[in-house]
């Protein structure tokens, strides 16, 4: 199945920042095998472009997607009246089901805003697998490991399981333990030695809040982070989710073994976290990605949100307009996302690369005149002007339809499990 | 002519922030005359809102609309270079059907995203005005005042003359001095003395960045609030803008004196000025409004986003996820802008006040599950989900049609408008 893509303004999001003002694209069975100026080429499906802008998939590096049913249903409250008074008894009634049907609505959303890979870390996954496969998603899975002895161990086995179950070119799965403070050394060590066995990576929360920052110096002596490299957490293939309070000692350490940060601005904000040093950590050589996290503490799964934010936040706190701009924040949603994941297979608009793009169309009134187009891409563009979501080289999203997935059924599910967690609204 | 609005979800912003679950509205030549739980009435125009939210019209406390055509050109560099070498030399070459074709581009995007009254300060104000006149929005004119002596004077003269011309029920008129260190003290105080006379308010920059700050303590020995209070510019009539780096006192003497603070927290993050002590000022009693400034510096014209952006600020920077809730934050934009403007008759849906008002559609996958639309509001809720935007009981914009201006000319103008002071892009 070759598909074709002509007239297109290519951002490639290569390390060059690349553009192509008048390109072409051609994939074939779901990979990139060309990308450059106006071509023709023999295709299976054309797809005329009319000068939208193709871009790499957005990559969204943290996430529990199966909170979404909880949108706004706990919003402007402190952390722990958030998470003992709404987050926890709510997960309490969760179960597979509205697991599927949470995930699902939520990567109608994703897809919707050109989100193409996720990242994500919750229970009951084999719903958040389902609906990744449903709707065609790219998707990083975590069980979430919490707890000691036999309970952090059952957690680790049923991650073996969906490894072994689940693995393949769209489904990653790895280990999720969930934080330093919720997994006692034992079970992170258990969580290293597992994942070396399987050959995959760790996706762990990591310093979000000043008081996981302070209890851990108090308890530990050390910082998170060097805590967690104490115990051979930190490697190539492990995800950092948050990062708020990381120290320049520990972006450090994290350059050095090759691990990756999400940096998620919105939830930091929302739940009162803090801002995470992003210049810094780039500076000193972090790869960093950026997340959504969940909507309970978003309340969207909106990477083109994210990066706006992003972008205008470390201006904001650094003091600086020029402390992120829009290309690197760009690259951020994009090439770095891939390599926070572990993947050299998406990310970038490259021969050899999944066909995982987007078309963005940036001919609204709210985003003209066009004097930048990367500029308005981080700055002016709203969700609703993606055009097309295309994962595997298949088109998933086109104007505003769903392609792979019933809408009505998908918002039909989602309303009857919100009723059976939530209650009335 | 009577415009009923029947099955709408009601926020009204009144001080209780009072909802109406299934609410009609009735408007009479442009002034609501009834607001309540369902009801019939007889009317020349029904509409029937099918349960989106009917909220009042927002208010851009803050804006140079004239700028809009300067949107991406000039991103993610340091302010003194941004002011020198790209906005400075592109506003050399303005001229009234310049900022008349950028005025009027900004409203269409304005009123796509629900924004019905806006606070203006630029330069060929009268371009503005037409733009404005054209549409029908709700406008606070302040023609920009800089310099000293003859220079200041000539500006004071025109803006003396715009008032003269245009002051109306829909175009307010006010004096614009631009900041501390951009007019002398003689400047000012004529400005007050204006103002006075004509029974119209200030609009200024007010301790934007720390440079001002600073530099106004080592040229006055006082912060800029203060030297302002001392040459009587601060009154119930007076428009701040920006105040990022207002102290505790300046506050006090801000609310002793009933002036009001726009704040505009994307500008203020793009152009590295810093965040805005905003739940400070309102414990204070200042009243905040939302401003989105130009879009050389934030780069829409969207309340919605705007919003967004200072509810999660707040908590971020306070370290307190309490810090600015959502209904809070939809009075900033609403009642707190009407009051900000020294306007009483809009900002709130109750009767007697101006019928300028939004449908919302929160029916969007976007916002699924609903359980509080006030958050959704805030939180979740896309300019595209603005359905239908009224001023003065007149539909300007429906289901993404422009019903005042032709689309097609308005940006075709843009366009012819943006090569002459721009260039290539």
């Amino acid at each position: 199945m070759k598909l074709l893509i002509q007239n297109a303004y290519i951002v490639t999001a290569d390390e060059k920042n690349t553009v192509i003002p008048d390109g072409s694209l051609l994939a074939e069975d779901g990979v990139i095998v060309r990308v450059g100026e106006h071509f023709e080429a023999e295709a299976d499906k054309m797809l005329d472009a009319g000068g939208m802008t193709l871009m790499p998939g957005l990559i969204n590096a943290h996430t529990h997607i199966g909170m979404t049913l909880m949108r706004g249903a706990a919003d402007d409250v402190e952390l722990h009246h958030w998470l003992n008074d709404h987050i926890f008894p709510i997960e309490d009634r969760l179960d597979t089901e509205v697991v599927y049907a949470s995930s699902l609505l939520g990567m109608c959303e994703m897809i919707a805003g050109g989100v193409t890979t996720f990242a994500d870390m919750y229970f009951f996954s084999e719903g958040t697998i389902r609906a990744a496969q449903e709707i065609g998603m790219r998707a990083d899975i975590g069980r979430c490991i919490v707890g000691d002895g036999e309970e952090g161990q059952k957690r680790i086995d049923e991650t073996v399981e969906l490894f072994r179950r689940y693995q393949s070119d769209r489904i990653h799965v790895r280990l999720a333990p969930h934080a330093i403070y919720s997994c006692p050394a034992e079970t992170l060590k258990k969580c290293v030695s597992v994942s070396g066995k399987l050959g995959t990576g760790l996706h762990i929360h990591l310093d979000e809040t000043k008081k996981e920052h302070e209890d851990c110096l108090r308890e530990h002596g050390v910082t998170p982070t060097a805590y967690l490299h104490s115990l051979g957490c930190l490697s190539r293939q492990t995800l950092l989710a948050h990062g708020v309070w990381l120290t320049e000692e520990d972006a450090d350490v994290i350059a050095e073994t090759g691990a990756a940060a999400a940096h998620c601005p919105t939830s930091n904000l929302k739940l009162a976290s803090g801002i995470a040093p992003v210049r810094m950590l780039r500076e000193k050589g972090v790869t960093v990605a950026l997340g959504s996290d969940g909507v309970a503490s978003n309340n969207r799964q909106s990477l083109f949100r994210d990066m706006t934010l992003a972008a205008l936040l470390q201006k904001g706190v650094c003091l600086d307009a020029t402390a992120l701009n829009a290309r690197e924040t760009i690259r951020m949603a994009t090439a770095d996302g891939a390599r926070a994941l572990g993947r050299d297979d998406i990310g970038v608009l490259a021969p050899g690369r999944k066909a995982d793009m987007i078309l963005v169309d940036q001919s609204g009134i709210h985003q003209q005149p066009i004097n930048d187009r990367i500029s308005n891409l981080v700055y002016a563009t709203e969700n609703t002007d993606v055009a097309v979501t295309i994962i595997d080289g298949r088109i998933v999203f086109e104007k505003g339809e769903y392609r792979t997935v019933d809408a009505e059924r998908v918002l039909a599910q989602a309303e009857t499990a919100r009723d059976r967690i939530i209650g009335g609204a």
